[in-house]
């Protein structure tokens, strides 16, 4: 079911997400707090924007997080202003352990990553894949649920690719949602699915916190303020004294701490250039 | 493009293919004879039928065959009267190296490899996948022209598990290849298509070596005696005094002898369940 | 700190250790029971004994054995009379993830794995390695403590290769947990150890349950009887009426059953080419 | 046998070395034109420093250079003032593939990788590190030559680290080759030992071409100008004018180009904090 943690604002060590916190990425590879099954072993990415560069730089490995060595590496030498990182767990014998299918996936400028998953999804694949341009519908390379989301998302992105905005970037992941349940209700009507994800362009961001199901939707949290860093094992958030220069968004707080917000249920976190935040309903 | 070795008779030990031969199949995968590029080291696969067994065993790995350790152990311990083994040259840029890529693809009782490609695989793949069954939509787990061949074939087949016969492989061949010719002729006219390969379900089997280009075929060669050995590197085949007990077809001869013979450009080589052998045109 | 199964009887498929039982070793691999980390996701190791073969087959891989595809291929078409499997947990920070320090280990006909550690190995380990032949130094090729003690084993087994018995294998094991002792306290007195093992040479086989600590011993089962079997996941060892064809030695029971005795603190339990079992303090 | 290239300059874009140029590094693991061997297949690795942090960073992999995806990203975005590159030919038979066994090796914040071999290394191993200290010793993780060649490097470095200079890492080297020809002598006379490699505290460095084999060196160039870069594939050094911003040390030449000088047969490039570049028979 996996577990993530997005970071937009200054320049901040990918180590101050992955390696360091008390309840880092890494820790949550190993045993997740707010999962029923606590193992996110199946692989991993990291995705980060580099000035100059359009595409984000990827990482991925099909190994866990917390063994690879580049990893621990990585994250040490490595700092950005917008950076995605992601722990798998494969939804339980559907989905193959192979670097195509860790996350996060990317287009263009664009960088998607889940948690969650979608039922039956052998079922609707072949309808979802029909909605898909022949660009679309080639771009996939693995197996999972996600990948095919993220299609959806790219198609409604496709053409804009110059103009990007956070109202575009919720645009296009509420067609995506909105296109899944409509799948969902054609091929396993009574089914329930479990969308939380992060799609961004580097300098916008759109978070969702969202599930049809009542009774079951994943942890999400986000955490605004003056900056993040880590001393150590000790990370924290500065208070928003109006200067507002980090965000964080994850599937768990990464410290212990009240400025932990949970995103509200079905609810979409949009996130401006300018770090500015409002959460909208999907 | 890849290199690979298939065999049929008396129990045979793995190792007298893929490591024992002065030319293996292992030392293919560094320096291919007959290839324009010697290296195959984009992954490799096995598959072996086994007594009391329907679906045939498979070990692939994404790894060079040769430095594969476990290659080793698994080829010195075991023996099958069926067994096809690959390695793997990715196609220039298209293909990733993973293992769901690699070769040899089953379905059911049936197991398939291939060497050669299909050119602008990109263009015409969703006009293929647009002929597939659900089923066979969704047995689709990789990136390779390979697999997607191999769909076409189970379509053939599916239904008539239970009857197998050469014919009936060699039909869902046919077929296979004559529907890859159509769509090229749609979506990349004038372009030509490299099929050399291998079907079987453990008991028959179909070989092909065919191309559609009149200025180059990959190799393929054939070997049927009474009895195939290897005594450390020294490998032979005992000449056929009546009693066939052993046939090899492959992308390159494993040893020097004049037992090997080229299979006849796009023909196919049908292995009856007694070790029969017939040519005939595809 | 790892988790393991070892089987001497009537030939049994692999898939009857690894995959099939209720708490079968992929379980264990994510989720053990009576370890107080429940992961032991850093590799995993097979080895079996064949007919005809001296050395036993191995098969590892670093990878995690709960999605290890190649695993599940080999535990269904693999039967042997005497199976070592293992799954990894390395070390808190100490020992790297790879191949060379998968269990199994494997010297000429024997083979040896483990759960437990040695503290402060790093202190030890030179003066360890002082001790063993240039034979023995030279066949060390990973990190691992677990190695290193079966290099010591080792050297007592050297020379008497051809006339194995249980006796012959208990002074071997009894002598290196001797040397261990010996050298923890020389450079880390006060230290416990912790050596739950089995070695055997394919047709005897010596277990031990054995920790310096007497807060602290990891768990060992063995298991007695007219035969093992599953059906489905639910495995059983038939009532022991005077015929016995099946011992189990595991780190963990691999079904709710009362047969599963724990061996006694610090003894050794020697099972005898007829499946004769005695245990024996260390 | 292996080939490498080290670069120290003007920050440049890891990929300038590594898949940019007509004959890259990647290139050169295909199809190396001045081995024998033209196959570099077995694992890579880079090292580059990074302002801020003393110690490189290191990405090593497994799996040949030429299909991984990671290191065509982190070539991508990765500049440095001082990168090594390497890929790996495990010499044949004797050293197992792993990352342990990539190239480059570091200590502290030297760095340090290798072309060449030792011969007969399992017979002078043990007495090469019965020199080590205790932290030299512990300091091995894997089975290669080449790293115990840096530790012998590296116990002349130690105490020394804040000191850095040319003449510091030179004569490190230069005892390190005379204690290998020593061992030599005692352990296998009249073999020949051949030892191309790259030793650097980031702002110094040293490049050994050195044989003792009277009929066999392997290459070595170095190319020294006002600036290099790459456009596209066409890479170029700009002549120097008096201002040399750029230092190449390659195993074979990145491209057509008359600046590429061959080391001259046991000799040392001395490289200066100011690019200064000097030869020294070793």
């Amino acid at each position: 079911m996996c577990r993530f943690v997005f970071y937009m604002g200054e320049s901040l060590s990918v180590a101050d997400l992955v390696t360091r916190p008390e309840n880092s990425l890494i820790n949550q590879s190993v045993r997740a707090r707010e999962r029923p099954e606590p193992l996110n072993g199946d692989g991993f990415g990291l995705a980060w924007y580099v000035d100059g560069e359009t595409s984000p730089a990827r990482f991925r490995s099909l190994t866990p997080a917390w063994s690879n060595a580049n990893l621990d590496e990585l994250a040490r030498v490595t700092s950005s202003r917008c950076i995605l990182a992601h722990v798998r767990a494969a939804t339980s014998g559907n989905f193959e352990v192979s670097e195509a299918n860790c996350h996060p996936f990317r287009h263009d400028r664009f960088a998607f990553m889940h948690n969650g998953h979608i039922p039956a999804f052998q079922q609707l694949r072949r309808s979802l894949m029909g909605r898909l341009s022949d660009a679309g519908f080639n771009s996939i390379r693995g197996t999972t649920d996600t990948e095919h989301v993220f299609a959806l998302v790219s198609e409604h992105l496709r053409g804009r690719e110059d103009q990007g905005s956070c109202q575009s970037l919720a645009a296009a992941l509420s067609a995506a949602v909105a296109t899944v349940r409509e799948l969902i209700d054609a091929h396993a009507p009574g089914s329930h699915c479990y969308l939380n994800c992060v799609l961004t362009d580097g300098a916008h961001a759109v978070a969702c916190r969202y599930s049809s199901d009542p009774d079951y939707i994943d942890s999400l949290y986000y955490n605004r303020g003056g900056n993040y860093r880590c001393d150590g094992d000790r990370c924290w958030m500065e208070p928003d004294t109006g200067d507002v220069r980090a965000i964080l968004v994850s599937s768990e707080p990464l410290n212990k701490s009240a400025q932990w917000e949970p995103v509200p249920r079905n609810h979409m976190v949009l996130i401006e250039r300018d770090l500015g935040l409002e959460l909208q309903p999907i």
